[in-house]
């Protein structure tokens, strides 16, 4: 039997990241605009700390200027708004994130619909939802647009392929579907997305060509799940205790990798997959909010 | 065997139509405002004029306002443009469409992109795309919406069925794979979108427990492709000549009717199928617009 590929997200958005590298630097000697991403962080949520933290560390790393925002759990739904309103207007700044989870008294749908669609780099406005569902220029959210790099700068081609995700997620599962099935290089995927109320669920997931799980269930795809020769995509990154590590936890996958990686083609890792393709994402939308201005 | 139903759609958009007559004989009663719908055509397409004319007779059907705003084909970008703006701003107007296509001089998607999403019930622009992709409220394009009521009204429920939708359009097929796998009582179906560069076509379509046509292709769903006890929907509805016909054509589905319903346990007929509850999902649009205000 032929070696299954480890496809290695870290290698591959560190080759996007030296190339974004590069851009950045040819603007600075043309003397055109550096981009610039600004974080809004609400609270001290560990997670979101841990999150705005790397995209900040990012945007270093390519040579972007950022901008870290933090504002007090108790701001109001207002002094937020206000605040998104003040991002919008400014031009010093190409594209921002106001980091998710929001405090409950904060109305998450209405900061995101306040956000500039042009500036909005995480892709959660509903035009820009809109943009990619109908196939116009737009920000994809992150995952999603990273998945589809990782599997182009991989050499996997979707095209007339059997792709099935499972998780109907409105920042994963669901924008892949559509991404996948469209009429692009990059898509043309047959695609059928599958979720909690899916009866034959192992059935369809045994025919998929390229298999993507997005459920955030740790060990749910098992080798009985797969076809022989399948590429397996995991974007499953959940929290597990782990008393070995110095952070107290580590990262699991929807994947039972090591029964799963004898039988697929190729399989991305977690942690070390998809992971830092989404980190990547952020950054490459933030490289086109700037060549919008 | 027992008897193959035929979803009478003609039936089904009247019994709708009867209910939002009522319901506008009461916001009559009580001092509302009256639903008024106003159609742009511009030029002399002998397919627009037809559809047009049936919007306005829908209109006055149920009791709304209706106003037809003809444009030689001559007119300019900026132009169309401008009158886009005026039925934007226009508090008479609760919602309106620019009748697809439009002369080649002229940008189509600057004009969807011009029209206020709150008053844009034919559903193209693309925040309130976004908004049916990420479940949010707002105005759901006519087809798509118009099969998920039919299907609701047949109890036809999709949940934990099976649903394979061929045909990726951005105004049928891939907006009805959306709205069947959403999680909602009239979606949580598991869903294949199936196209032009799908391989397996045929073993696919065999798995559907709903299979949905919409390719425009006559004759192109045969009884092979169809599990039996299958619900066949036909949203094909391609003009073909037809010298016995007074118009000189008649409509031809994707699906090959006389064959097909002897094996499906339900089926739309074509006419008399989807199309009417395309027009009457444009009646319930303009309802939920003029109730937005």
């Amino acid at each position: 039997m032929s070696q299954t590929r480890i496809i290695d997200g870290k290698a591959t958005a560190k080759e996007i990241r030296n190339e974004i590298a590069e851009k950045v630097a040819r603007r600075r000697e043309k003397g055109l605009k550096v981009p610039h991403l600004a974080a809004v962080l609400v609270g001290t949520d560990g997670g979101s700390e841990t999150y705005v933290s790397y995209k900040v560390k990012d945007c270093k790393e390519v040579g972007y200027e950022s901008t870290l925002i933090r504002k007090s759990d108790s701001i109001s739904e207002k002094e937020l708004l206000d605040l998104v309103a003040e991002l919008n207007e400014n031009k010093e700044i190409d594209g921002f994130i106001v980091q998710l989870p929001l405090p409950k008294h904060i109305d998450t749908q209405k900061v995101i619909m306040a956000i500039d669609p042009n500036k909005d780099v995480d892709g959660f406005h509903p035009e820009n939802v809109g943009r990619m569902t109908l196939g116009l220029p737009g920000f994809l959210s992150a995952t999603p647009a990273g998945i589809i790099e990782l599997l182009k700068r991989n050499d996997i081609n979707p095209s007339g392929k059997h792709c099935v995700v499972l998780g109907r997620s409105n920042i994963v599962g669901s924008p892949l579907s559509i991404l996948l099935s469209r009429n692009v290089p990059t898509g043309n995927a047959t695609v059928t997305l599958c979720h909690s109320r899916t009866q034959n669920l192992k059935e369809i997931a045994l025919q998929a060509d390229i298999l993507i799980s997005a459920l955030g269930k740790p060990g749910f795809v098992t080798p009985d799940m797969v076809k022989p020769g399948a590429v397996v995509i995991d974007v499953g990154t959940t929290r597990v205790k782990d008393a070995s590590k110095k952070s107290g936890y580590s990262l699991k996958g929807d994947v039972l990798f090591d029964e799963v990686s004898k039988i697929a083609s190729a399989i991305t890792p977690v942690p070390g997959g998809v992971g830092p393709m989404t980190r990547v994402a952020l950054l490459l939308n933030t490289l086109k909010a700037v060549e919008l201005v």
